[in-house]
């Protein structure tokens, strides 16, 4: 899987994942805890920008974070050290070879993850043969196509195009949120229910404008810049229009929308 | 102002109103209650898809619904009168030219009309004046921008595209909703205050998949089949499609989401 991420690999990236995080984590994050002695893995940690979140909610559960990328996992686990947090362990591995016995978690945490997995139906299942029955799966993505604004700009349009095409080119899909219902489905998962975060950006909101607008969703598409353009994908002149014009959103007047998913489902339970 | 409107002039059409007030009424309406006594304008009732749910959540109220057309405003009272309601009164008349003293209500309620005007913000003035101070604006739009559902199409894309086209003809703009809060803002309102509300329907939840996703939006979209062709907006084969498309985000595995923007605002109270 090394190769197939988009984003998360470079400083600049793991800071504003790191601002997403801080901006999002009560609208993502609020309405997960889990039980005191209740084992949570948590697949593809990244650079831990949910990590210390997940961790804090959940004092007395014990928390097993895996990434593909040792880079990555030791900046987590630097994190989760900054915030005195004991409860978390890190472990490198492929989410699709997890080292762990089968139904060893009582609950698996997945976030930002299935848009960069080429086969996020099969990583679901190869999760939820980790799970015990009667346990639980958190998933959480955004969806780029989800993204409006006013004004509306068609260069915008076309940056964030970018984006998604990079993401589509590596493998993954970045218009995985809305379909987090019928992947878990597909994975064969019980009591599936998925609910839209939404995150509305006004005049009126100027924490989400600097914290989402800005830094979280306009530079991660400014951040592609050099690959879009390499990719042949789009004209230098149009991406650069586009940014301004998704800055522009941010600016008096300006309105922003952008909507993350949630999923919750459960591993059946088996019957005497 | 006749002659500019898209939809709600056709019994198909109202019908497909009234079932979109029925299925949303709770998500837009629910939190709209206002004080005994106190006197409301509804400012384009069209045929009353909004004005019983209006009046049964504030019984107390005095309510005035207003619209241009004789024929729907004859098809508001029916439904009123039919729901045992006797605190509204009807009367025809244009938003731009209401005839009413100024500073005569104590709160405006307007849905589903500013995306249908060429110019909202001179309306919302217009309301503005007639307006006490201190009273209430409250909006609700939709916004056909915010449509997006899987399996994603482009067809389907197309055909919502042919709604929106046809819209701005007529100088309507079918994407307004996330305009609400400049369009108060430059109207001269204060405390403005908007919230979305998202309409995500997947296959645990069929009564929105047939009540929102089949009824409402895709009928509301394949209601401009002839029109759009008419004007050569579309293809005939690539509009079907689309709505074929449409339909099989109903189907089991398809997702469907929409978001309508509600507003409110106040106008500033004078200062002795």
């Amino acid at each position: 899987m090394s190769g197939a991420y988009v984003h998360g690999y470079h400083p600049q990236e793991s800071e504003r994942l790191q601002d997403q995080a801080g901006t999002l984590v009560d609208l993502l994050h609020s309405d997960t805890s889990y039980p005191v002695g209740s084992s949570v893995l948590e697949a593809g940690c990244g650079v831990g920008a949910q990590t210390v979140t997940l961790a804090r909610n959940s004092p007395g559960a014990r928390i097993t974070s895996v990434d593909i990328s040792a880079g990555s996992l030791k900046q987590a686990k630097a994190k989760v050290d900054a915030a005195g947090l004991s409860n978390v362990q890190f472990r490198q591995a492929d989410i699709f070879a997890l080292p762990f016995e089968p139904e060893s978690f009582d609950h698996v945490f997945v976030c930002f993850v299935l848009e960069h997995l080429s086969r996020p139906v099969e990583a679901l299942g190869a999760l939820k043969s980790l799970l015990r029955p009667g346990g639980s799966i958190t998933v959480i993505e955004g969806d780029h196509g989800s993204a409006y604004f006013h004004p509306d700009s068609a260069a915008a349009r076309e940056a964030i195009r970018c984006q998604v095409e990079l993401q589509r080119r590596a493998g993954g899909d970045a218009m995985i949120g809305r379909q987090i219902y019928p992947l878990l489905v597909a994975a064969g998962f019980d009591a599936v229910h998925v609910s839209p975060r939404m995150v509305y950006v006004d005049s009126s909101r100027p924490h989400l404008v600097e914290g989402f607008t800005k830094k979280t969703f306009t530079a991660m598409v400014e951040g592609v810049r050099d690959s879009a353009i390499e990719a042949r994908i789009v004209e230098p002149e149009l991406f650069d229009a586009g940014i301004r014009a998704l800055y522009r959103t941010a600016e008096p007047g300006g309105v922003f929308c952008y909507t993350f998913f949630k999923g919750v489902a459960e591993k059946a339970r088996r019957w005497a």
